[in-house]
């Protein structure tokens, strides 16, 4: 354990979280918050590692792109390998081979998505699994026992995800039930060492989202996330809804907005006080060959690169634009080489990466407006 | 290009071979084959990356690995992306990003095994290729054309594969092609820094592969392979050729034994005076899960492995070893992760690359005796 500071008291670890420089123009902060793991600096993105693996990375890879925390789902892995077995053989960080800080979301989200839900009811959640259709259990309790056996610094909640075409009244009960839900993990949850973060829901409506952040805030805990969005409203929605709840929520803790999103939605979240984002984008897209850069993305497989010499972006550093050219990039995913989602996944990971560090150099130099308006053609 | 020594007369690369030590027991023997782009120790094993890649590893990895040369497939490349495609980006080794030797076979085992034949005469082969059908043709000049555009520093020629159950007289016949053909190209290649090999074959009549590799070394070529074997005969049979043709063509030169084999095969080839081996089984392997150890090998997958702690081979000094758990592996594997088959193919590339630096360290320490009896157990 990497120890920085006085990060302990009386036993229990402060997870300490400080805004070190804010912007004038806008509500991003530049922050940084301690974990057993080490520091993560903010604004930050978190590759996502569902199943305790960033697909096709190795962790030296991440830790070389700069990634600080690297997420995964505790549902995922209570399935396969199950939490009982990744605790048995020294927990995630071990297990995955990533001594830098972890998240583990609770997975609720995906047992509302993915699974075949039997009964939802004030006492959890009854399901049928995506991967055998046996049925499984989750409450908060049981996943605050299982997030404690995988061992990841920041833990999530267990919350109820309502689908999105949910009416006022269905929400109402939903975030009901998502606040006792969150008291029930703050009285389940196992470990000093672990900080358990609340999630903010209450759809598009913003009088709702308000209400349940003061809610959820009011529980004192170490960081708050803000759930439920990213699922098909539009973007004027989402950064209406981010700003709004950012703001509701108190500045001396992390923001962490769940599952968000494209390049633009960083820089723009970032601006309404963001600090931790999550998506799979980058990594998805990587492996079927969207490739970011500065001005958009390219589409790789296209035939206009089968002849271009160029690397994907002049002025990016990863292993991919220092030794290969679009056309063998092309080549590679044409002909299912793996070596091409590879490449593209690494590419896409550290211009993600590289993104935040930007943000977080102009947040600290004042000039954050002149970053977001350079990146206003981002997509 | 890098230089070792004066390997240029009069403006031609000399590719020169030195015999460094010999075992006296056996027919071992520990060499040095100088390319343009550097020396190859022998004996040695070279991965294969048929497309260009070797499947999910970066030349930095291979590097790492102790990989000194890589094998790719100019039947594969010429038709996609195109030989002239792959000259138009600076040639293979810029292309893959290999800035060592590169051998490229001519594929004519590939056209006889993969592709819907058309017609085979003296001329050459027309085929209809295994991606989309279209018709192909194929012909010495073409070969020493296409491997020209790709620059490999080794270049095979074209000879004719006839099926493993040809008769005498089928074998006969062809190996009058394959000489005429081998002919064709020694008259057709264009670039003085590539060393052209002629391939013997012959099937399994050892008077006929005496006589073939006699005829081929009449060539005075710089190095010479041996084709047609591991293609389902039983292993005392395949040793019986190998030994036999390796015996009948000059010492002073390099021998490579194409499409072998398992570790064992290495072992014992190596032991028959082979220099040089390319198979895809490591990596092929690697990616469903079969993990080689100096015991024999693990099928990762196996319910046995999923709490296991320790890594694949407790003396392996590769990535997975040194970083993850049986158990991670597996888990990985079990899950279609990515990673699995990475770690698979890395590990899998040291076990072999490994075994033949260990071998060629016994020859030179004169006790590849004891080195070969204590991997009798190999599989």
């Amino acid at each position: 354990m990497k120890c920085f500071r006085a990060v302990h008291e009386r036993g229990r670890f402060l997870f300490e979280f400080e805004v070190v420089a804010k912007d004038s123009g806008s509500s991003a902060r530049r922050g940084r918050f301690i974990t057993p793991h080490g520091p993560v600096e903010t604004p930050c993105f978190m590759p996502v590692g569902t199943k305790g693996t960033v697909k096709g990375m190795l962790p030296a890879q991440l830790e070389e792109a700069g990634a600080q925390v690297v997420l995964a789902n505790a549902y995922h892995l209570s399935l396969r390998p199950g939490a009982d077995r990744v605790s048995a053989l020294g927990g995630l960080h071990d297990f995955m081979g990533w001594d830098g800080p972890i998240l583990t979301d609770s997975g609720g989200f995906q047992v509302f998505s993915l699974s075949g839900l039997r009964s939802v009811d004030d006492r959890g959640v009854v399901f049928r699994n995506h991967l055998d259709g046996s049925l499984y259990k989750l409450t908060p309790e049981i996943s605050m026992a299982d997030q404690a056996l995988l061992g990841a610094d920041i833990i999530m909640a267990l919350d109820e995800c309502p689908p999105s075409v949910a009416g006022k009244d269905e929400i109402e009960k939903s975030l009901g039930r998502t606040s006792a839900w969150l008291k029930r993990c703050v009285a389940a949850k196992k470990r000093d060492d672990q900080a358990l973060f609340g999630i903010v829901q209450g759809g598009l409506d913003l009088k709702l989202r308000t209400r349940h952040a003061k809610e959820v805030a009011g529980l004192d805990l170490p960081g708050y996330a803000i759930g439920g969005l990213s699922v098909g409203e539009d973007k004027a929605a989402l950064y209406e809804v981010a700003g709004v709840t950012a703001a509701a929520l108190p500045e001396d803790k992390p923001r962490y907005l769940m599952g968000v999103g494209t390049p633009k939605d960083l820089v723009t979240c970032i601006g309404l006080g963001i600090d931790l984002f999550d998506c799979v984008l980058p990594t998805r897209t990587g492996r079927t060959g969207r490739l970011y850069h500065e001005m958009g993305y390219l589409n790789i497989r296209n035939a206009v690169f089968a002849e271009d010499a160029r690397p994907i972006d002049e002025n990016c550093n990863c292993p991919a634009c220092r030794n290969f050219t679009r056309a063998y990039l092309r080549h590679l995913y044409m002909n299912n080489e793996m070596l091409g989602p590879i490449l593209g996944t690494l590419h896409n990971l550290y211009f993600y990466l590289d993104l935040a560090a930007q943000a977080r150099n102009a947040i600290e130099a004042g000039d954050f407006r002149d970053f977001a308006t350079r990146m206003s053609n981002i997509s």
